[in-house]
């Protein structure tokens, strides 16, 4: 009788943040800076080209502050499939005036605490086919985008991993249930970062209205299994980039 | 019956937070630093002028010590608004001789734990009016800014989160209190930034003596909501530099 | 009956701390090291020359350590003064060739908690001038400081801001006392930074023999207000320089 | 009666990240960065060679993420092995277009918590062998490696240190019991940096199936030990390189 | 009555950590390079002189990994002394190449905790003579070093500075008994930095053999007073480097 709870695993995710540095990319010529905006389109085209096939799902996003400039989202199969990409990124022209400020490597993860997690070999075709839509997700086509990792406390007497399963159902339902009041208005995916990377969880919220990523944060934050046993990261928010709009993105 | 308590939000922020490098700027010819200087005051004059209009407000303030030099500070209705401005500004001459060495992105707040978020679709019209003129904040004309980010403690005994929403409440009015000493001193704009930013809370200051700073900030860390509860961020202060005092600002 | 103690506030204070780039200060030719020390020389002796004027006072110091090189220390009535000349320094050719890596903006404070706060209108000539002193405080001619920002601790039982006020005071008076033993040996500046920097309070310490720093903050810790209640920030530790000795320092 | 654990220590380990700056690179001519490949390939397969002799193990990783770009990972017989192995590879072409972001220097251990520290010179041969392969452990053959530095609790009840040694071998053991459920898919290979590092232990995991390393700590950190007791560093994860893969990966 | 125990103050210790940037060492010319290794050569082998005389003693250390290359250890009766040191060498082209990551400011300390604070002037002379050999420390000629910077803990139960002293004697007197276990292995300084610089302490260890370092702080964990009460700043490991290894050292 494992205390872990099931999970069910998908795609992995790698979240790509890159900073632009913009002197540098105004020091190329406008020759270089062409060819640059070229090769960055056809590679992010190129990227999303797989969301017509069963490979995986990618985006890039316009983050605001000084952690970032640009969000390059990538859901694919295996993990070398996101280093070939984030390496052929690095290769490209692009790439050369930016900086590589953070990253987050995870997979996506259904859990029995949630209501995804139901199922497996027994379930119905439905259940099935609803199953891997949420383990291989298509990144909505929404305007916005927040991500964020957190952990779950081990501190004294605020430690999730102590608790009795029964108890962390219990609190996972009463969270699930906030986050359904969002249902229509905010898609999440959540992935883990275990055994990946520094977080143990990684939230990626889609928006057309931003407003509502402050509202359900806000409104889980008073949900006790937030109040007493999460520890959140970093918090980056943007908004949706075709690569048609890079040339405009990029204009100096 | 949710525990959170309702808040109204209006016009985005953000707080950009730009660090000169006078060596750099040095190295431009005369010519070069008159053009950026004529580009930044345009820049920021035009940010400034939607303050005849219901667009925004926007302002920058000479900042003191190492964590920058500039901090220019918008609202407007739109996080697509503010990253513009960003972009815009990332863009011109000047911000090629800065770093962002920070920034926060947030949203003004009222909440019932205060005395703003009273009314809404049933308030007077007198009351909608104030309401309105607190989401959407205008810039006070003062001399001095002060800016700093705060969460709410979640620490064994001390978690805000978990307290009856009674006890906020009685916290937040003694705290309130606090507060309206300072009315005609020091005039306060609340931001939420859970979903937007790292941390939940911006808390902006406006000030002609920046000593009031000292005395509310100092004031209010005996109160038990600010002594028990809060966990402080860096704090940035500075005095505003209107467009036209960009010349000598930048005079070398 | 606010629980806040009564506080008297003085001149503001900047420490701002820069490391030398020595590699950028050699690349210079010997005629422009030459014109930059002459500029650096007339800088800071005419910060100095305050001294003799009721306006402020001002030193440098060569600080040991990664840390940083020079710590230029001023007080003056005014935060606009402190930005003013922070300003004028990073226009020199001296700071062209160093980097600002930490600084620290405050205002001295007297508090009821020490002997200093008492008085005010009531009190008598002597105790009035006194006081004056304290707060419009001339650096001392010592060949060493140390420099340390610090917050009083604000966890679970270890609270310091939800102290009653007379344990607050008996554990000051205490502390107070382990200060005077040092009296004549080291003198000491407390500037508050509540609503102006991060730290809460800053320590400057004056001294010929530096050892009197070790001794007097190790017999402070065991000070039952340090040992539960004092975070400590990092700590500087330097050596006097004239404005005249700065050809020596920085001949290469 | 010492309270410690009794331990073996076996081979040095030198975990080094390296962050590669394409811009860089891509300035070197073509036939710079063909003598660059050539002498990184030489050098990495001359690493790699003393796996054929008693002396050692050595492999690199392209690591996914910011964090950086190539995990160089050595197990030598002394310190002054990997110092000379860090100090050759500095010397590289390939080197001074990369950034050492973070490195970690530990030897491999063996403790009575374990089911490895059993016997000494009282073991029987097979046991002296089984020993000897797990002390100086040759690098597996895996497409993925992770790993991560950790700490064990010391915080109020939750102190590691001051538990009695026999629940120390209880916890140890329900851990090692989840362990060995991955055998045959998770090699590990555990490391003490007390003394050489700024982490007390270091866990490098070697499998074909990413997902195991998920799976592995996300089941793990349930356990009680992980659970109250661990404290977790940052996790790098990575893909097998062989030097002959470099050339590859590193065009451009 | 102070509840601080009696310490005697010794040496000045500087510890002083540089990365070299290889790249930069590699672009200068044969003949600069040559010059650059005499000047140091000269420099470290005039440090090491001071050891024939009272005035001090003085190694340098080729450190593994990220966090430095060069650990240059001086000991030195006043901090001007250390200041000098350090402002000579960074005048050196050697210097010019690194970059100084970290130091330690402090002053040798025995402490009447340890059997070294006996005595003072009512000490008989060999007493007397083993005090002054044990505060003026002549770096012994070990082929390794370990230097890390500590803290006493002061968090809610475990507050060593509000320990009875006769616990805190208790303590100590366990500790020492573990480390007089490696007599003739392990040498130790004890550094006092209060009011010199981040951290209270700093431990230099000097061994043959590095391994003892990880077995000395191993099992000293498990002491109480490590246990509960210490706080570990990074640990820093090295090989001592004549002045005259420097040629091949830095042979590229």
């Amino acid at each position: 009788m494992p205390s872990a709870p099931e999970t069910l695993e998908g795609w992995y995710a790698l979240h790509d943040l890159r900073k632009v540095d913009w002197e540098a990319w105004k020091r190329l010529s406008p020759g270089q800076r062409d060819d640059a905006v070229k090769e960055a389109v056809a590679f992010f085209t190129s990227c999303q080209k797989v969301e017509d096939s069963p490979e995986g799902s990618s985006a890039i996003y316009s983050v605001l502050g000084h952690k970032g400039d640009l969000l390059i989202l990538h859901f694919r199969p295996t993990l070398r499939d996101l280093r070939d990409l984030e390496l052929a990124f690095d290769k490209t022209r692009l790439a050369g005036v930016t900086r590589q400020t953070t990253s987050f490597v995870s997979v996506v993860e259904l859990s029995r605490h949630g209501e995804g997690a139901r199922g497996g070999e027994t379930a119905s075709p439905e259940t099935q086919a609803y199953l891997q839509r949420r383990l291989k997700p298509r990144i909505p086509d929404t305007s916005h985008i927040c991500f964020y990792p957190m952990n779950k406390k081990r501190e004294g007497e605020d430690n999730w991993f102590m608790l009795p399963p029964e108890r962390r159902a219990e609190l996972m339902a009463a969270h699930g249930a906030t986050g359904r009041k969002y249902a229509g208005l905010v898609t999440q995916v959540i992935t883990g970062a275990m055994g990946l990377d520094d977080w143990e969880w990684g939230v990626t919220l889609f928006a057309d209205d931003p407003l509502q990523f402050k509202k359900l944060v806000y409104e889980m934050r008073f949900d006790e299994v937030s109040a007493r046993y999460a520890v959140f990261g970093p918090f980056y928010v943007g908004l949706r980039l075709q690569p048609e709009d890079l040339p405009e993105y990029l204009g100096v």
